[in-house]
Protein backbone atom coordinates (compact mmCIF):
# COMPACT_ATOMS: atom_id res chain seq x y z
CA UNK A 1 0.00 0.00 0.00
CA UNK A 2 2.72 2.55 0.98
CA UNK A 3 3.94 2.41 -3.04
CA UNK A 4 1.00 4.00 -3.81
CA UNK A 5 0.37 6.27 -1.50
CA UNK A 6 4.12 7.34 -1.32
CA UNK A 7 4.41 10.38 -3.28
CA UNK A 8 6.74 10.33 -6.22
CA UNK A 9 9.10 13.39 -6.03
CA UNK A 10 10.27 13.13 -9.34
CA UNK A 11 7.39 14.50 -11.76
CA UNK A 12 7.77 14.70 -15.76
CA UNK A 13 8.98 18.15 -15.65
CA UNK A 14 11.60 17.71 -13.37
CA UNK A 15 12.55 14.45 -14.97
CA UNK A 16 12.96 16.58 -18.10
CA UNK A 17 14.97 19.57 -16.36
CA UNK A 18 17.23 16.47 -15.35
CA UNK A 19 17.61 14.85 -18.64
CA UNK A 20 18.15 18.06 -20.87
CA UNK A 21 21.53 18.81 -18.60
CA UNK A 22 22.73 15.39 -18.60
CA UNK A 23 22.31 15.47 -22.44
CA UNK A 24 24.17 18.85 -23.01
CA UNK A 25 27.10 17.87 -20.80
CA UNK A 26 27.90 14.07 -22.34
CA UNK A 27 26.10 14.63 -25.38
CA UNK A 28 22.79 13.08 -26.44
CA UNK A 29 24.73 10.04 -28.27
CA UNK A 30 26.92 9.77 -24.92
CA UNK A 31 23.98 9.47 -22.67
CA UNK A 32 22.93 6.19 -21.12
CA UNK A 33 19.37 5.55 -19.13
CA UNK A 34 22.07 4.64 -16.26
CA UNK A 35 23.38 8.00 -16.78
CA UNK A 36 20.11 9.63 -16.09
CA UNK A 37 19.10 7.67 -13.48
CA UNK A 38 22.36 8.52 -11.73
CA UNK A 39 21.73 12.46 -12.28
CA UNK A 40 17.95 11.98 -11.52
CA UNK A 41 18.93 9.95 -8.21
CA UNK A 42 16.17 7.71 -9.28
CA UNK A 43 16.04 4.06 -10.50
CA UNK A 44 15.94 3.31 -14.36
CA UNK A 45 12.41 1.02 -13.78
CA UNK A 46 10.97 4.88 -12.26
CA UNK A 47 12.33 6.94 -15.62
CA UNK A 48 10.48 4.17 -17.17
CA UNK A 49 7.45 4.61 -15.44
CA UNK A 50 7.69 8.27 -16.79
CA UNK A 51 8.98 7.88 -20.31
CA UNK A 52 9.59 4.86 -22.92
CA UNK A 53 13.14 6.11 -23.17
CA UNK A 54 15.46 8.40 -23.55
CA UNK A 55 14.87 9.43 -27.06
CA UNK A 56 10.93 10.27 -25.17
CA UNK A 57 13.03 12.47 -23.14
CA UNK A 58 15.10 14.41 -26.25
CA UNK A 59 11.89 14.81 -28.16
CA UNK A 60 10.21 16.59 -24.91
CA UNK A 61 13.67 18.90 -24.38
CA UNK A 62 13.51 19.74 -28.20
CA UNK A 63 9.90 20.40 -28.33
CA UNK A 64 10.03 22.67 -25.41
CA UNK A 65 12.84 24.76 -27.24
CA UNK A 66 10.61 24.52 -30.63
CA UNK A 67 7.31 25.70 -29.49
CA UNK A 68 9.07 28.34 -27.54
CA UNK A 69 10.40 29.54 -30.90
CA UNK A 70 7.11 28.55 -33.08
CA UNK A 71 5.30 30.92 -30.57
CA UNK A 72 7.13 33.62 -31.18
CA UNK A 73 6.15 33.70 -34.91
CA UNK A 74 2.09 33.54 -33.79
CA UNK A 75 2.40 36.78 -31.61
CA UNK A 76 0.13 39.54 -32.52
CA UNK A 77 3.64 41.83 -33.40
CA UNK A 78 4.69 38.89 -35.95
CA UNK A 79 1.59 38.81 -37.79
CA UNK A 80 0.78 42.69 -38.09
CA UNK A 81 2.86 45.08 -39.69
CA UNK A 82 5.45 45.93 -41.98
CA UNK A 83 7.88 42.91 -42.49
CA UNK A 84 10.79 45.49 -41.13
CA UNK A 85 8.72 45.67 -37.61
CA UNK A 86 7.55 42.19 -37.46
CA UNK A 87 10.95 40.95 -38.37
CA UNK A 88 12.43 43.46 -35.53
CA UNK A 89 10.18 41.41 -32.75
CA UNK A 90 10.55 38.22 -33.95
CA UNK A 91 14.98 38.54 -33.30
CA UNK A 92 14.00 40.14 -30.25
CA UNK A 93 11.56 37.45 -29.30
CA UNK A 94 13.85 34.73 -30.51
CA UNK A 95 16.81 35.95 -28.21
CA UNK A 96 14.78 35.97 -25.35
CA UNK A 97 13.18 31.97 -25.78
CA UNK A 98 16.56 31.35 -25.77
CA UNK A 99 17.66 32.63 -22.76
CA UNK A 100 14.23 31.47 -21.16
CA UNK A 101 14.72 28.09 -22.23
CA UNK A 102 18.24 28.08 -22.34
CA UNK A 103 19.40 24.73 -21.99
CA UNK A 104 16.40 23.26 -24.14
CA UNK A 105 17.48 25.50 -26.71
CA UNK A 106 21.21 24.67 -26.19
CA UNK A 107 20.04 20.86 -27.04
CA UNK A 108 18.49 21.47 -29.90
CA UNK A 109 21.03 23.80 -31.16
CA UNK A 110 23.30 20.97 -31.22
CA UNK A 111 20.94 18.24 -32.50
CA UNK A 112 23.16 16.21 -35.11
CA UNK A 113 20.56 13.89 -36.74
CA UNK A 114 21.25 10.48 -35.92
CA UNK A 115 17.81 9.27 -34.76
CA UNK A 116 14.07 9.75 -36.05
CA UNK A 117 13.71 12.53 -33.44
CA UNK A 118 17.03 14.45 -34.16
CA UNK A 119 15.99 14.84 -37.95
CA UNK A 120 12.53 15.84 -37.03
CA UNK A 121 14.24 18.47 -34.38
CA UNK A 122 16.37 19.92 -37.48
CA UNK A 123 13.56 19.48 -39.91
CA UNK A 124 11.50 22.07 -37.36
CA UNK A 125 14.58 24.26 -36.90
CA UNK A 126 15.12 24.66 -40.21
CA UNK A 127 11.37 25.30 -41.05
CA UNK A 128 11.67 28.04 -38.09
CA UNK A 129 14.69 29.63 -39.77
CA UNK A 130 12.77 29.90 -43.25
CA UNK A 131 9.94 31.77 -41.55
CA UNK A 132 12.37 34.46 -40.62
CA UNK A 133 14.26 34.16 -43.49
CA UNK A 134 11.13 34.94 -45.63
CA UNK A 135 9.99 37.93 -43.53
CA UNK A 136 13.56 39.14 -44.32
CA UNK A 137 12.84 38.81 -47.57
CA UNK A 138 9.80 40.77 -47.50
CA UNK A 139 11.32 43.51 -45.12
CA UNK A 140 13.76 43.77 -47.93
CA UNK A 141 11.17 43.60 -50.71
CA UNK A 142 9.57 46.72 -48.96
CA UNK A 143 12.64 48.71 -49.17
CA UNK A 144 13.21 48.57 -45.87
CA UNK A 145 16.73 46.50 -45.50
CA UNK A 146 19.84 47.48 -47.01
CA UNK A 147 19.82 46.04 -50.65
CA UNK A 148 23.57 45.05 -50.40
CA UNK A 149 23.17 42.23 -48.08
CA UNK A 150 21.85 39.27 -49.45
CA UNK A 151 18.59 37.97 -47.68
CA UNK A 152 20.01 34.43 -47.45
CA UNK A 153 23.12 35.71 -45.62
CA UNK A 154 21.60 38.21 -43.38
CA UNK A 155 19.62 35.38 -42.21
CA UNK A 156 22.50 33.20 -41.36
CA UNK A 157 24.50 35.72 -40.30
CA UNK A 158 21.37 36.64 -37.90
CA UNK A 159 20.96 33.78 -36.06
CA UNK A 160 24.95 33.03 -35.93
CA UNK A 161 24.99 36.12 -33.58
CA UNK A 162 21.64 34.80 -31.96
CA UNK A 163 22.59 31.33 -31.30
CA UNK A 164 25.95 32.44 -30.35
CA UNK A 165 24.64 33.57 -26.76
CA UNK A 166 23.95 29.77 -25.56
CA UNK A 167 28.03 30.10 -25.46
CA UNK A 168 28.13 32.43 -23.06
CA UNK A 169 24.98 33.45 -21.54
CA UNK A 170 24.96 32.47 -17.95
CA UNK A 171 21.39 33.82 -15.93
CA UNK A 172 21.46 34.69 -12.34
CA UNK A 173 18.25 33.45 -10.77
CA UNK A 174 15.26 35.95 -11.75
CA UNK A 175 18.03 38.25 -13.61
CA UNK A 176 15.49 39.21 -16.45
CA UNK A 177 17.20 42.61 -17.08
CA UNK A 178 20.30 40.76 -18.26
CA UNK A 179 18.30 38.79 -20.64
CA UNK A 180 16.83 42.19 -22.05
CA UNK A 181 19.96 43.87 -22.14
CA UNK A 182 20.98 41.13 -24.41
CA UNK A 183 17.85 41.12 -26.53
CA UNK A 184 18.08 44.92 -26.52
CA UNK A 185 21.91 44.81 -28.10
CA UNK A 186 20.94 41.96 -30.53
CA UNK A 187 18.43 43.94 -31.65
CA UNK A 188 20.26 47.48 -31.64
CA UNK A 189 23.16 45.39 -33.28
CA UNK A 190 21.36 43.46 -35.98
CA UNK A 191 19.45 46.61 -37.44
CA UNK A 192 20.80 49.54 -36.68
CA UNK A 193 24.69 48.88 -36.52
CA UNK A 194 27.29 49.60 -34.07
CA UNK A 195 28.41 52.59 -35.48
CA UNK A 196 26.70 56.05 -34.37
CA UNK A 197 25.73 58.04 -37.11
CA UNK A 198 26.51 61.13 -37.62
CA UNK A 199 29.75 61.35 -36.48
CA UNK A 200 33.61 61.61 -38.70
CA UNK B 1 68.97 2.90 -51.34
CA UNK B 2 66.01 3.08 -53.03
CA UNK B 3 64.22 4.03 -49.62
CA UNK B 4 66.75 6.89 -49.73
CA UNK B 5 65.63 8.09 -53.11
CA UNK B 6 62.19 7.69 -53.19
CA UNK B 7 60.11 10.38 -52.67
CA UNK B 8 57.97 10.66 -49.93
CA UNK B 9 54.78 12.92 -51.21
CA UNK B 10 53.79 13.60 -47.63
CA UNK B 11 55.27 16.58 -46.57
CA UNK B 12 54.55 18.27 -43.10
CA UNK B 13 52.15 20.56 -44.32
CA UNK B 14 49.87 17.79 -46.72
CA UNK B 15 49.95 15.60 -42.98
CA UNK B 16 48.50 18.83 -41.57
CA UNK B 17 45.73 18.79 -44.03
CA UNK B 18 44.60 15.31 -43.47
CA UNK B 19 44.76 16.00 -39.85
CA UNK B 20 42.97 18.72 -39.60
CA UNK B 21 40.10 17.30 -41.15
CA UNK B 22 40.51 14.15 -39.25
CA UNK B 23 40.46 16.75 -36.34
CA UNK B 24 37.36 18.02 -37.37
CA UNK B 25 35.14 14.70 -38.40
CA UNK B 26 36.04 12.81 -35.14
CA UNK B 27 37.30 15.68 -32.48
CA UNK B 28 40.58 15.87 -30.88
CA UNK B 29 39.88 13.30 -28.39
CA UNK B 30 38.29 11.07 -30.49
CA UNK B 31 41.35 10.93 -32.99
CA UNK B 32 43.85 8.22 -32.87
CA UNK B 33 47.23 8.13 -34.82
CA UNK B 34 45.49 4.88 -36.34
CA UNK B 35 42.85 7.25 -37.57
CA UNK B 36 45.59 9.60 -39.12
CA UNK B 37 47.51 6.83 -39.94
CA UNK B 38 44.44 5.19 -42.27
CA UNK B 39 43.17 8.52 -43.36
CA UNK B 40 46.20 9.86 -44.67
CA UNK B 41 47.65 6.58 -46.11
CA UNK B 42 50.51 6.27 -44.65
CA UNK B 43 52.36 4.34 -41.89
CA UNK B 44 52.14 5.46 -38.48
CA UNK B 45 55.94 5.42 -38.34
CA UNK B 46 56.10 7.57 -41.34
CA UNK B 47 53.91 10.30 -39.32
CA UNK B 48 56.45 10.09 -36.44
CA UNK B 49 58.77 10.81 -39.08
CA UNK B 50 57.01 13.96 -39.29
CA UNK B 51 56.37 15.03 -36.09
CA UNK B 52 56.01 13.46 -32.12
CA UNK B 53 52.45 12.83 -31.98
CA UNK B 54 48.69 13.93 -32.00
CA UNK B 55 49.21 16.91 -30.07
CA UNK B 56 52.16 18.24 -32.09
CA UNK B 57 49.73 18.23 -35.14
CA UNK B 58 46.89 19.92 -32.88
CA UNK B 59 49.50 22.62 -32.12
CA UNK B 60 50.32 23.07 -35.66
CA UNK B 61 46.86 23.61 -36.64
CA UNK B 62 45.71 26.02 -34.14
CA UNK B 63 49.00 27.58 -34.90
CA UNK B 64 47.91 28.34 -38.50
CA UNK B 65 44.85 29.52 -37.69
CA UNK B 66 45.93 31.99 -34.23
CA UNK B 67 48.91 32.82 -37.14
CA UNK B 68 46.31 34.35 -39.53
CA UNK B 69 44.35 35.94 -36.39
CA UNK B 70 47.31 37.98 -34.79
CA UNK B 71 48.93 38.62 -38.15
CA UNK B 72 45.94 40.63 -38.59
CA UNK B 73 46.09 43.08 -35.85
CA UNK B 74 49.85 44.04 -37.30
CA UNK B 75 48.29 44.62 -40.55
CA UNK B 76 49.32 49.10 -40.96
CA UNK B 77 44.82 49.44 -41.05
CA UNK B 78 44.25 48.13 -38.09
CA UNK B 79 47.50 49.83 -36.00
CA UNK B 80 46.76 53.58 -37.24
CA UNK B 81 43.73 55.92 -37.41
CA UNK B 82 40.61 56.08 -35.24
CA UNK B 83 39.80 52.96 -33.41
CA UNK B 84 36.42 52.64 -35.24
CA UNK B 85 38.40 52.25 -37.92
CA UNK B 86 41.09 50.00 -37.37
CA UNK B 87 37.86 48.05 -35.54
CA UNK B 88 36.16 47.77 -38.92
CA UNK B 89 39.55 46.54 -40.51
CA UNK B 90 40.13 43.72 -37.73
CA UNK B 91 36.36 42.81 -37.78
CA UNK B 92 36.38 42.15 -41.76
CA UNK B 93 40.06 40.70 -42.31
CA UNK B 94 38.56 38.34 -39.34
CA UNK B 95 36.08 36.86 -41.40
CA UNK B 96 38.26 36.83 -44.46
CA UNK B 97 41.13 34.57 -42.63
CA UNK B 98 38.35 32.52 -41.15
CA UNK B 99 36.93 31.88 -44.33
CA UNK B 100 40.68 31.21 -45.98
CA UNK B 101 41.74 28.99 -43.14
CA UNK B 102 38.34 27.48 -42.58
CA UNK B 103 39.27 23.90 -41.17
CA UNK B 104 42.50 25.40 -38.72
CA UNK B 105 39.67 28.06 -37.43
CA UNK B 106 37.11 25.62 -37.24
CA UNK B 107 39.47 23.45 -35.38
CA UNK B 108 40.37 26.36 -33.05
CA UNK B 109 37.04 27.31 -31.92
CA UNK B 110 36.30 23.84 -30.90
CA UNK B 111 39.12 23.36 -28.73
CA UNK B 112 38.10 22.79 -25.12
CA UNK B 113 40.94 22.55 -22.90
CA UNK B 114 41.81 18.97 -21.94
CA UNK B 115 45.43 18.59 -22.84
CA UNK B 116 48.85 21.76 -22.50
CA UNK B 117 48.24 22.78 -26.04
CA UNK B 118 44.44 23.24 -26.06
CA UNK B 119 44.82 25.14 -22.79
CA UNK B 120 47.75 27.34 -24.63
CA UNK B 121 45.28 27.67 -27.80
CA UNK B 122 42.25 28.94 -25.48
CA UNK B 123 44.93 31.32 -23.73
CA UNK B 124 45.72 32.56 -27.22
CA UNK B 125 42.49 32.37 -28.21
CA UNK B 126 40.97 34.80 -25.77
CA UNK B 127 43.98 37.36 -25.66
CA UNK B 128 42.54 37.83 -29.33
CA UNK B 129 39.23 38.49 -28.28
CA UNK B 130 40.50 40.63 -25.75
CA UNK B 131 42.44 42.89 -28.43
CA UNK B 132 39.43 43.12 -30.15
CA UNK B 133 37.25 44.35 -27.08
CA UNK B 134 40.08 46.67 -26.41
CA UNK B 135 39.75 48.31 -29.68
CA UNK B 136 36.09 48.77 -29.42
CA UNK B 137 36.06 50.56 -25.93
CA UNK B 138 38.30 52.65 -27.86
CA UNK B 139 35.98 53.51 -30.89
CA UNK B 140 33.14 53.91 -27.87
CA UNK B 141 35.47 56.10 -25.78
CA UNK B 142 35.90 58.43 -29.07
CA UNK B 143 32.09 58.18 -29.18
CA UNK B 144 31.88 56.55 -32.90
CA UNK B 145 29.98 53.68 -31.02
CA UNK B 146 25.98 53.55 -30.09
CA UNK B 147 26.78 54.17 -26.36
CA UNK B 148 23.36 51.87 -25.21
CA UNK B 149 25.52 48.87 -26.12
CA UNK B 150 27.75 47.68 -23.54
CA UNK B 151 31.39 47.05 -25.26
CA UNK B 152 31.68 43.58 -23.72
CA UNK B 153 28.44 42.46 -24.91
CA UNK B 154 28.95 43.97 -28.62
CA UNK B 155 32.57 41.61 -28.90
CA UNK B 156 30.49 38.70 -27.66
CA UNK B 157 27.83 39.25 -30.68
CA UNK B 158 30.25 40.19 -33.10
CA UNK B 159 32.74 36.96 -32.72
CA UNK B 160 29.38 35.05 -32.27
CA UNK B 161 28.23 36.59 -35.52
CA UNK B 162 31.99 36.16 -37.40
CA UNK B 163 32.75 32.47 -35.55
CA UNK B 164 29.44 31.22 -36.85
CA UNK B 165 30.54 31.40 -40.34
CA UNK B 166 32.30 28.10 -40.00
CA UNK B 167 28.91 26.47 -39.62
CA UNK B 168 27.83 26.96 -42.85
CA UNK B 169 30.43 28.29 -44.99
CA UNK B 170 31.65 25.72 -47.67
CA UNK B 171 33.91 27.37 -50.48
CA UNK B 172 33.71 26.49 -54.09
CA UNK B 173 37.48 26.26 -55.26
CA UNK B 174 39.08 29.51 -55.94
CA UNK B 175 35.89 31.46 -54.61
CA UNK B 176 37.38 34.37 -53.78
CA UNK B 177 34.25 36.60 -54.73
CA UNK B 178 31.63 34.66 -52.37
CA UNK B 179 33.87 35.53 -49.56
CA UNK B 180 34.44 38.91 -50.20
CA UNK B 181 30.58 38.97 -49.92
CA UNK B 182 30.57 37.37 -46.40
CA UNK B 183 32.92 39.79 -45.41
CA UNK B 184 30.75 42.53 -46.72
CA UNK B 185 27.95 41.85 -45.33
CA UNK B 186 29.52 40.94 -42.10
CA UNK B 187 31.18 44.50 -41.83
CA UNK B 188 27.91 45.65 -42.78
CA UNK B 189 25.32 44.10 -40.62
CA UNK B 190 27.99 45.00 -37.90
CA UNK B 191 28.20 48.60 -38.29
CA UNK B 192 25.55 49.67 -40.27
CA UNK B 193 22.62 47.30 -39.25
CA UNK B 194 20.38 45.72 -41.49
CA UNK B 195 17.84 48.53 -41.54
CA UNK B 196 17.75 51.24 -44.13
CA UNK B 197 17.69 54.68 -42.73
CA UNK B 198 15.65 57.05 -44.01
CA UNK B 199 12.59 55.55 -44.73
CA UNK B 200 9.31 55.10 -42.87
Amino acid sequence: MSAVTRRDTYTPQTLLEVAVEVFNERGYDGTSMEHLSRAAGISKSSIYHHVRGKEELLRRSVSHALDGLFAVLEEPAAREGRAVERLEHVVRRTAEVLMERLPYVTLLLRVRGNTATERWALERRREFDQRVAALLKQAAADGDLRAEVDARLATRLLFGMINSIVEWYRPQRGDSAAAEEVADAVVTMAFAGLRRHGRP
